[in-house]
């Protein structure tokens, strides 16, 4: 079987940069078969990369390496990691943007070694793709690098109760179809409501339970609570942001 | 050899939506080769993903799986079809995205098993993504569910003669160029013209027949007349989209 | 070893266009692994296409076929072109996109024959295509056409001293992150400043280098001299594009 590597970038796919890191790969692991998994996150945007890794790193086969470079470090002091964790491993800067990985039990981290020569304004060529290459050629991880000991790991802000006893959550990504995803956890939302901005929405069961352009709040494929207008976009109509305020209400049953 | 797994979807990729689908085909069908047709198809725009999957599905070698995922309905009572048709096999709702491989001659059709515990917001991941790995793995249709009779089967508008005894077509697809895709067939219309918005196009053979910014009509690579500026928008400049009415005029040889 | 075709287009892949490419590659060459490079080149940006290409073309393993189709030209006289340089491949229109293998020493050009029936306003699927498919297989290029004598080839702008004696370049192309990358050689550079539209900014090492949101110079991946805005846009910042006038001025040692 070949090695999987997997690229996920900021740097949109138009300038040939990812063509060059793809190029890099292939020269040092002519068998890898790479998977696109996108180079259109927003320039310099950490947070919704680690919200996309979330959710994919484990879904690929053990031995799977995942190439994540949103770095708007580059060339500075950051560490540059390889993470072994749950049998997948993870190149990527030391920005939180693996945190996922990182808090993983049993995770392993080096510092990989820059090579001479590299170029300090593109190490996704020069320094995560050949270790993402060499990972997936069987390179045991001692050899990119010493162990790390407290790499950057950043936290999903947590639901809070508010003065009214209600749990107070907030929008954590918006998607390309104007859903906002918050951090409320589905499980208990069964049957609850959700207040934004001052408009009240059921948790119903999937898009098609209201007509379209009404709007409703459901449970995520990925379990979070999620606002959504079907066939359009609940940012859009709710003025929806990374870090907009979505509070759990009462549900119908009398229970939070 | 390895199987083929194609993916189009109206997901983008920034969301990691689509990762998350390879990831799930990489894990059931561990050597598929996953070849990304576009997830760039307009949110929810059902019609002209059925216009793209029309020009591939059949250039593809005799095995390859496509996975078209379009899908306002998801989660409603709506099925998920899994196709055989002309050796090829075909994954998506049943909104009518796959008419085509649907009325090819001894086409077989299934609704497939909904799995228990998926996502009602997210089948391709949980319905659609599975079903076409284990098609590539070599699974017999029979195994994803019981076989469907009356798929929604769509159609293409069909030129009508108007009152003058010309064929009025219309515009059935836009592209990134701006060119407009008629439904009209360009086997009758060599030498002719075409009337579209009160301009009269000549059909030419290609864009570098005209100079760069000027206008013309010609045969698209479909086979069916389109419109078209030379490195520039026709769909702009004539106010062009889906349903625009385009009239073909006499030819020059006095026929129509 | 299975053999590498890369894909750079200016189709988007909404339309389907790349996708019936694809197919037509692997029917033709059922073994091949597809590697897209882009097909977000602005339509007809031949110039931007071929910074593209100088960057990624010799990064790929020897035996890699290249297909760039970014063709203005289609269906016209102009030739299609298949390239044998540094142990590569590259199939594409004649009009300069290729002119950096072109221009590599011991180059081979054929000119290919274009297939009966193939439409003339998509080569990319009917000509070029097939040929790289049939050069992915091992096909001897002589077997696509007759050698090619004089093919289009484009220079890039060549950096020249003004009345002051300062070299004077240019920028000659803009990338996603809005840093432009000019003609002059980062290797003369170290600690030198350049002058862009009035401002004056020193040729520092990485982006890291300023506070975000400020700007500088720097030597960037490909070993030019490239402004940039650390966080934001130096295009937008100071009215850059392709073209703008760009000196380098004494650097701090007093060396130019």
């Amino acid at each position: 079987m070949f090695p999987i590597v997997t690229l996920l970038t900021d740097f949109g796919t138009a300038d040939g940069y990812v063509g060059q890191m793809k190029g890099v790969i292939l020269t040092h692991a002519p068998g890898a078969a790479l998977v696109d998994i996108t180079h259109d996150i927003a320039p310099q945007d950490v947070t919704h990369a680690r919200f996309v890794v979330d959710g994919y790193w484990r879904r690929f086969p053990p031995g799977t390496v995942h190439l994540v470079v949103v770095d708007p470090g580059v060339g500075t002091p950051r560490a540059a990691l390889a993470v072994a964790a749950d049998h997948r491993f993870l190149v990527g800067p030391d920005n939180g943007v693996l945190s996922a990985a990182l808090r993983h039990e049993g995770a392993h981290v080096v510092s990989i070694d820059v090579p001479h020569g590299a170029s300090p304004v593109f190490h996704g060529r020069d320094v995560f793709a050949p270790a993402a290459a060499a990972l997936a050629e069987g390179t045991p991880m001692g050899q990119l690098g010493a162990e790390l000991r407290a790499p950057v790991c950043l936290d999903w802000p947590v639901p809070r109760p508010n003065e009214l006893g209600q749990l107070e959550g907030e929008v954590i990504a918006v998607d390309r179809f104007g859903n906002a995803i918050t951090n409320l956890d589905g499980a208990v939302a069964a049957g609850a409501r959700v207040n934004v901005n001052t408009s009240e929405l059921g948790v119903l069961r999937t898009y098609g339970d209201v007509e379209p352009g009404q709007s409703l709040a459901l449970v995520g494929s990925g379990g979070l609570i999620e606002i959504a207008v079907r066939e359009g976009s609940a940012a859009q109509r709710f003025g929806l942001q990374r870090g907009t305020k979505v509070t759990l209400l009462r549900g119908v049953n009398g229970q939070p």
